[in-house]
């Protein structure tokens, strides 16, 4: 059976997670916090969640294992059935983890744990979101999903990394991502009544207290 | 026919270029500078380099340019035949572009431009830089390609970013990256000795000069 290791709050854990969920695959979920120990790193080679426990052995990197788990498991498909189809699914994964969620991060730490970030950082973040956002709205489609009709990989992508990089926006650089971007509002807000991602939240609710513990007892 | 838009001086461009030299495959090259032009972001939600232009349409983004031709295009394999195989040389990709590609690209503006770079900027970049070749050194084969003992995708990021990376820790950040990395430096000659690499070098120097003409004429 596949394990999943990593945490319940971390965003890229929960995209792995609800493509379980939604191709109804068995998986045990492994607690992992990452890090740079031996431990970590002899599972994870950078120390990052999440990692895919498979009969072959480990996978990081959450594109890539989404990708493993469309591949090689049965279930709801993820993915359409045509490559280029697939490609443009990708690109649209790609797109919202480049520019928006990899500039989005630069800021958690103000946004979410009380710790400030540099205004040469924020200034950065804030052109980067911007453009990200302007690449999402002339790239995706919308109908109603990312990519489409049907639900997919970016659709994971998106819902766990879009909506953080609003809470960014409106906490760290006073901005509104969303204005003006109704799809994309309507879009988590579909994704919001999906039956997984309550369970996905009520899991990371739980999981919250002992992780500020950890980040704090880090300081 | 394949049409790859975008310019020979681009790393990433070279990686999708050196695919299709590698597989044998014709293919138009389409002189693009993206941007942020309407023109440029029409091709490329992005405005990035490399466009590939397919018979469905344009991919944008590296990787997914290069699974779409690895799926779709007849010629040599650049990825093995089983998932997980597979799974490990997008993982390496994926490590190398984040971890080394794009924090040496936080300082190419001075390494190769001669414009000064925010000091915090190369801070991170270092601390990133340092982790991204220990996570490549914990995970490479180098047997002797990154993967495995056959060229893959892997080895079109790690030839097109290790060498810039290098040449960054060396000009900006006082930093041999190299230094006890053997099997990296035996694979850079090992590449830099494949015959379609001499091609794409001289296309690069042939386009060296209109692209420093354009960026001098964008300050």
């Amino acid at each position: 059976m596949l394990k999943l290791h990593g945490f319940s709050v971390s965003n890229y854990y929960n995209m792995v997670k609800l493509a379980l969920l939604e191709k109804g695959l068995p998986f045990e979920e492994v607690p992992f916090y990452a890090g740079q120990t031996p431990q970590a790193l002899a599972i994870s080679p950078r120390g990052k969640v999440p990692v895919l426990q498979t009969e072959h052995g480990f996978i990081s990197e959450t594109g890539v294992i989404l990708d493993y788990i469309e591949q090689t498991q049965p279930g709801k498909a993820l993915l359409p059935a045509d490559a280029f189809g697939q490609a443009k699914v990708r690109e649209l994964l790609k797109e919202i983890e480049l520019y928006i969620e990899l500039p989005a991060r630069t800021c958690y730490a103000e946004a979410f744990f009380g710790q400030a970030v540099e205004p040469l950082v924020k200034e950065k973040a804030r052109a980067e979101l911007l453009a990200g956002f302007a690449t999402l709205k002339r790239n995706g489609r919308f109908a109603p999903y990312v990519a489409g009709d049907q639900l997919t990989l970016a659709d994971l992508m998106f819902v766990f990394s879009v909506d953080l990089a609003y809470a960014v926006g409106k906490k760290v650089l006073n901005l509104d991502l969303l204005e003006d971007f109704p799809q994309a509002k309507a879009l988590l807000e579909l994704m919001g009544a999906n039956p997984h991602m309550a369970k996905i939240r009520a899991d990371k609710d739980a999981a919250m207290p002992a992780f500020l513990e950890m980040i704090s007892s880090k300081r």
